[in-house]
Parts: C-alpha cells; structure tokens; sequence
C-alpha cells in the first residue's frame, strides 16, 4: 500500500513520531491499519505494536476496541474536515457552487493517488460496523453532521445566488450528495479507477444540483 | 441478529439443513457469517462450524479464504438477482419506470424488517475488501454487470415510452443509481433507520430519471 502523506486531503495518515503522545500515537496508528484493512481485520496487537508503545496502555486510554474505532472515527472526520476546509478556502470564488466543486476535485485527486483505493474511512467502516455498534454509530452520526451543515451552507448560498435549485431544501440535497459520493467510492474500490467517482461529481454538479433550464 | 428468511429479497440467508452438499453449506454458512461480521471479522473455523463440516473439507472446495470471499459475492450476487427478478415479475405492468420502483420498494421492505441493518453485502465488501482483493474485485464487478444491464434495460424501455429522459444515456442512469442506492444503505445502518434509503430512491424515482418538464 501506498501511504498517501502528500495528498491535500487526508485519506490515511503514516504512523507518527514518537515524540507525540501515546493517544495521539494510538490514533495514528489506529488510522493506517484500519484504512488497510478494516476494523475487525486489525488486532489491538497490531495498533499497539504500530504505535510503539506496550499493550497495557491501550487499555489505560480506550476501554474497548469498539470506543477506539468510534475514536478513530472522530479522529478521521476531524483531520477530514480540516483538510477540506483549506481545500474549501483554497477554491474559494464569487461561485460557492464552483468553490465546492472545486473541493471535491482536491478530494478525486487524493484518491487518484491512492493505490490501493482505500476510499474513505467513514463509509468503509459504515459498512463493516455501522449496523452493529452504537458507539461507532454515533461517532459517524456526528462527523457527517458537521460536514453536512458545511455542504448545506455552501448549496444555501448557492441558492441565494441562483446558481443551485430552491425546488429542494438545500439539506436534502447535501444528503443526497453524500450517498452519491459514498457510493461511487465504493465503486472506484471494485472498479480500481476514480473514474466513477468523477463521473457521479460530474453528474451531481451539472445535473442534480442546478436549477432546472 | 434477527435472520431474515421470509423476507421478498435475500439480505441473508440461514445455515441450512445437513441434507445439502458440502459446498452450499459453507457458502450459506459463510453468508450469515460475512453479513455478520465481514470477511475480516470471520474465520475460517468459524464457517466450517456453522456448516458443520471438518475444517480441511473446507480447502478440498476452496484454495483460499479470498477465494471464498469471491464465491461468497457470487452466490449472494445470484440470490438477489434471481429474488430481485421475482420482485420485477412481481410487479411487472405498463410502465417500466413503476416496475423497477416497486421491486426497490420490496427490497426496503426488506431491509426494514432487518436489525440490525445489514445493509447489501456486496457494498459491505466492497468497502471492506474491494480496494484489496481482485478476485473479490472481479466477482463484484461480475454481479453488478448483470445487476446493471437489467437495470439499464427497464430505464431504456422507459426511455422509449417517453417516461425516463432521454438526455443521458440509460447505462450512466443505472451506474449513478447503483453509487447513490449503495450509499444510502450506508447512511440507513449509520442511522439505524430506511428513512435515508427511502428519501434516495424517492429522489431518484421523481427526480433525477423522468424527463425534464
């Protein structure tokens, strides 16, 4: 696997310095091998012996594997929605419809780099363990909401501006778009290209989201 | 886990009886097991003790646990396909476009009386091994292939009846559904709840595939 450190935006982080802090340590490794593979293919062994740091202290931080996964799920949307905020800022423009879009191609171009395509954390681990912890549950729960009400506020103003359709709340859209998106990462996983993942972005910025003509 | 064996279409099937051959037993055991658990999640012990048969039976049938995995997404990917096909004959009428909606209707159905919410287990392994594995890769893509010319061909007849836009090719239609469909289910077991699968296909159905007014 190819870890993607030089990407904007994160997809998965190398395992860091042991100068941080052994939380921070847990979390980082935690980070890789889960994106490598998944939450049950990863032992706390492993994350522990990722981390350098002796098992016994694992449990001093998290109480069970599940409350790490819903940590490294926080961790993730965290580092996720920082990354796109400056990728955000970045494209900033008179069109906030374009200045999102424009995010989202940071975002195509990080996968593109990826290899394998490991696609994103959190709708990798809705799969495997969203219909079964409510710890994990909860922490997606929460993620998605701030990155929702970010995408909701551009479409929004979008809205004001005429350049996105009124016909339908700007939230039910933002919604939309992340099952859309998700789903065509899953698609870019089986299919090995971005290719479905372009076109899906491609479809939803000049098609769902415009006013009708 | 509630097992779901009189639902319309097959999210997972139980362990079944001793009578059938050595092979189906694993692969319906290996079923409820990945629907459970993922393939990470499950061992290979574990399978050959739901099916009841010794462990080395299982490598007399398959040279690897991925092997398996692939065999797993095509007797699922054949399940759905031929249940789904039951649904489309089901609700077979003069509109193309209300047939295939009322065949995803059963299937929430389906999911709804499901808990937890398993989702669709080729999404499910697509997330968590699609990225990683090319004879999972080559056996989802296989399913989806025929998922999607079925598909493609209810939106082409629509096409023809003038009840689904011509615009865009009926194939790009079906590719975008599946991104949006799969997503969704992710967004239902994060929630614990079909609402998010029910607002999707609602949107798809009235939205994105008629023609524009």
């Amino acid at each position: 696997m190819t870890l993607n450190t030089t990407g904007r935006t994160v997809i998965f982080m190398v395992a860091t310095p042991r100068s941080l802090d052994t939380r921070t340590r847990l979390l980082e490794a935690g980070l890789v091998c889960f994106s490598a593979r998944g939450f049950h293919g990863t032992g706390i062994q492993e994350i522990v012996a990722a981390a350098g740091i002796p098992k016994g202290s694992f449990y001093n931080h998290y109480p069970s594997k599940e409350d790490f996964g819903a940590a490294i799920i926080r961790h993730y949307g965290e580092a996720f929605l920082r990354q796109w905020g400056a990728d955000l800022e970045g494209a900033e423009g008179p069109s906030p419809l374009a200045t999102l879009r424009q995010s989202y191609e940071f975002l195509i171009d990080a996968h593109e780099g990826c290899q394998p395509k490991v696609g994103c954390l959190l709708g990798n681990l809705a799969a495997e363990i969203g219909g079964s912890s409510p710890a994990c549950q909860a922490a997606l729960a929460s993620v998605i909401a701030v990155w929702r009400d970010r995408f909701t506020g551009y479409l929004r103003r979008g809205q004001a501006l005429g350049e996105v359709r009124t016909d339908v709340e700007a939230e039910a859209l933002a919604a939309f778009f992340w099952c859309a998106w998700e789903g065509s990462l899953l698609a870019m996983k089986i299919q090995g290209s971005t290719e479905p993942v372009r076109q899906c972005l491609a479809f939803l910025f000049n098609d769902v989201f415009p006013p009708r003509g």
